[in-house]
């Protein structure tokens, strides 16, 4: 398109002059707000610290070298911005190493065809000779079921229901084809199965292969469970149809190690007049070991860090404490969150909101409020200050994984929602790398954080 | 992130229940829209379509071959959908060719440096030689008027004013930008200059050039002007700093042949019970040389045809006649678009709506409609059905270039708008390629404007 003169957008983009009228000698709400996206799209810092996180660091899932290096990386970064304390906070978490890269083929009358695979997260290994088993292909538990054992016994169970495009919202198919992936191991171990291939939580056709947390039954026999690019499940559900006694070989040698010593990450800038009421902002810190973890979750970390610089450079002084916090260990154990509730909780820290990003450096959409009707009806008001940039949605919902453990009567749990059509074709795999990563989107994410914490700080809740 | 459940999301996915309670036996509107994206998101064939358009036609500059290309896979595509009808419309068009791979260099403090430079379109060459001269640099018209004809005469005007990153919305940013490469070649050459150089179009630093139209006015010289990559713009900013006589180098020899015969490409479902009323969906088929056009426009053209599949194969049978338009010439000279209008006119069409994709394949956010502010409050009214598909903005605005020739009092012109964040990284630049395309993104823009398409024919205007 050459130029178009948009007066829709126009209007939208100026309609903040609608408040000016408020007091004088304190900048009203509206322009406060803009002085937060102005800043952090033209000097805004998220983007640069996301290319060292991802590039210089890289995969961090809990336990590696990687996750030790970023706790540093980000105790070191919030220094530097001479937030009024920046700390540790010990927690013990699960070390899982994926060992040498996975193998899996099948012959078919086209001859042997590699597929590409991974060990979902906390699975067992195959033992060095790897498997090799007849398949037997579900949709669904229930198909499964009806198999019964006798059809499943010594075979590899390669679940293949795709996530349902039709949805609008991407989370909502990720949520209907999920349990295959986290419980698959389990149904299939009990109608004796040898091992489970699980289709990999994407909506797009690729050759990356997507992990994620598996679970275990006590009782139930663990089986190796690895995920399967969406072309490979493609191809082995077709090869399976024209030659149903295929066998499926596959070697994968994942260790669970003992705990180990990490930390959650934290930086504060302390309230002027309320100090002992906290509103916490952040993100987690580990990643998959198969990605850089660009978008899950580096860009919520990098863009909870912004929300404080963001608030200091303005020379915005909070009357609460605000809290960037980088949790450790939400992709296979959630530790670094719960302790993170413990600690508050022991110490009768009083929380009145925590802000979650950890869907997406993408544009934002609005916030989702898990609290009580009045709270929700609080937020809510200040949608008028917040749809010019976009947030649109926002109302009741869930708030995260990371902060869920906070949740009681009186604290508003709130998760960060941007676009999610582009979520699921990097989640957990190779490809959440940081050139997946638009800068503009990621700063309107930071500045749109910060604006609620904000409101937030200014008015209570 | 490992798992969440939303009820925010929830409740937009099936708040279409609401409206369920309407007439039985006939569907209601919001099942008909909620099937239409289905439709669109599982059995899509937009992007296909536009991968076909984008890898094996690819750039398609008015008069080129893959424009004339352009043409037949759309009247083929379209014939093999068994639309109504299917036709060309004649239309001469410039021909404007690049010719060899431009060059510029510059030697400085640290050696020869070369920088990605590209011809605008329109403009005329620096002969074989290439043109060699000092350079002022400057950031507006206003800046070049004071610096005066004596500090121009003979040099290279560099035009280094960046898109402002604070707008929200990109095309705001652009449209404060854009005069220094439309008309600079213009303003510098009153002043006596020999050359035009204009930072690029883009809000991202990187190394693509970013052509675009540019203009001459009778009476003034014409002057070769060039659009230089931004980091480009920034090396020779910063080396200018340094030694302000530095002399740059530039060499292209871009061609304005004579007009050639080229076409818009017509395909329509003809009205059960007002065939006379005409509403026309459309997109521009040409593009830059440089690019395979995917985001402007290939997205907007496979999604206009995607509008009349949609109908078909839903047997959503319209009252009305639905058109899909893929404009020739957008991009330098908007001949197809006022072709279109003037043989509507000639013909005593009555056009009642005319919707025009041509900002991007991104996720959809609204329609911008010019029109009565009558028939700005009826789309507004379909706003309940729309915004669970993230329809949130649909307001008064510009409706687009190419349908703009058909504006009477009677017609509402509606722009779809689509999320602007990415679009001016690839627009008119060697990176608007169809990998930047988001499968989900392009398919739920052609059932957002499907939706709508649907209400308009229903409903009237």
């Amino acid at each position: 398109m050459f130029y178009k003169f948009h007066k829709l957008i126009l209007a939208a983009a100026f309609s903040f002059s609608l408040f000016s009228s408020q007091a004088q000698g304190q900048q009203p709400d509206s322009a406060v707000i803009r002085n937060i996206y102005r800043e952090a799209l033209t000097q805004g810092k998220s983007y640069e610290n996301l290319r060292y996180l991802c590039t210089q660091i890289g995969p961090r899932l809990s336990g590696s070298e990687g996750a030790a290096k970023a706790v540093t990386y980000t105790q070191k970064l919030m220094e530097s911005y001479g937030f009024d304390r920046v700390y540790l906070q010990d927690v013990m978490v699960p070390h899982w190493v994926r060992g040498e890269k996975e193998k899996a083929f099948f012959k078919s009358s086209v001859g042997k065809q590699e597929v590409p695979i991974c060990a979902l997260g906390g699975s067992v290994g195959t033992g060095k000779k790897g498997i090799k088993a007849q398949v037997v292909e579900v949709q669904s538990f229930e198909e499964l079921q009806q198999l019964g054992r006798e059809k499943v016994q010594g075979k590899v169970v390669f679940f293949n229901r795709p996530m349902n495009p039709a949805y609008i919202e991407a989370f909502l198919a990720y949520r209907d084809a999920v349990n295959q992936r986290s419980s698959g191991a389990i149904e299939a171990a009990k109608l004796g199965a040898v091992g489970a291939i699980v289709r990999s939580m994407n909506l797009a056709l690729d050759d990356f292969p997507h992990t994620g947390s598996t679970r275990y039954e006590e009782g139930v026999t663990k089986i190796p469970a690895a995920a399967i690019s969406t072309n490979g499940a493609e191809l082995l559900s077709r090869q399976l149809k024209a030659g149903p006694n295929l066998e499926f070989n596959f070697k994968m040698n994942p260790q669970t190690l003992p705990d180990a010593p990490s930390h959650n990450v934290i930086g504060e800038i302390k309230g002027s007049e309320h100090p002992e009421e906290i509103i916490v902002v952040g993100g987690h810190l580990d990643s998959w070991d198969l990605a850089q973890g660009a978008h899950d979750d580096g860009t919520g970390c990098m863009q909870a860090i912004e929300v404080l610089r963001l608030l200091k450079v303005l020379n915005i002084k909070p009357k609460r404490t605000i809290r960037a916090v980088m949790y450790m260990n939400e992709e296979n154990g959630l530790r670094g969150g719960r302790k993170y509730a413990e600690v508050a909780l022991a110490n009768k820290e009083n929380h009145i909101a925590a802000l979650e990003s950890d869907a997406g450096g993408f544009t934002p959409r609005g916030f989702s409020i898990d609290a009580s009707p009045n709270k929700v009806a609080d937020i809510a008001k200040w949608k008028e200050l917040l749809v010019p940039y976009g947030l649109n949605n926002i109302a009741a919902g869930g708030g995260g994984a990371d902060i869920g453990p906070l949740k009681n009567d009186k604290i508003a749990l709130i998760g960060f929602r941007p676009d999610s059509q582009r979520y699921f074709e990097v989640h957990h795999a190779a490809s959440d790398t940081f050139d997946r990563v638009n800068q503009r989107e990621l700063e309107l994410g930071g500045a749109s954080m910060a604006a609620l914490i904000y409101l937030i700080d200014k008015y209570g809740l």
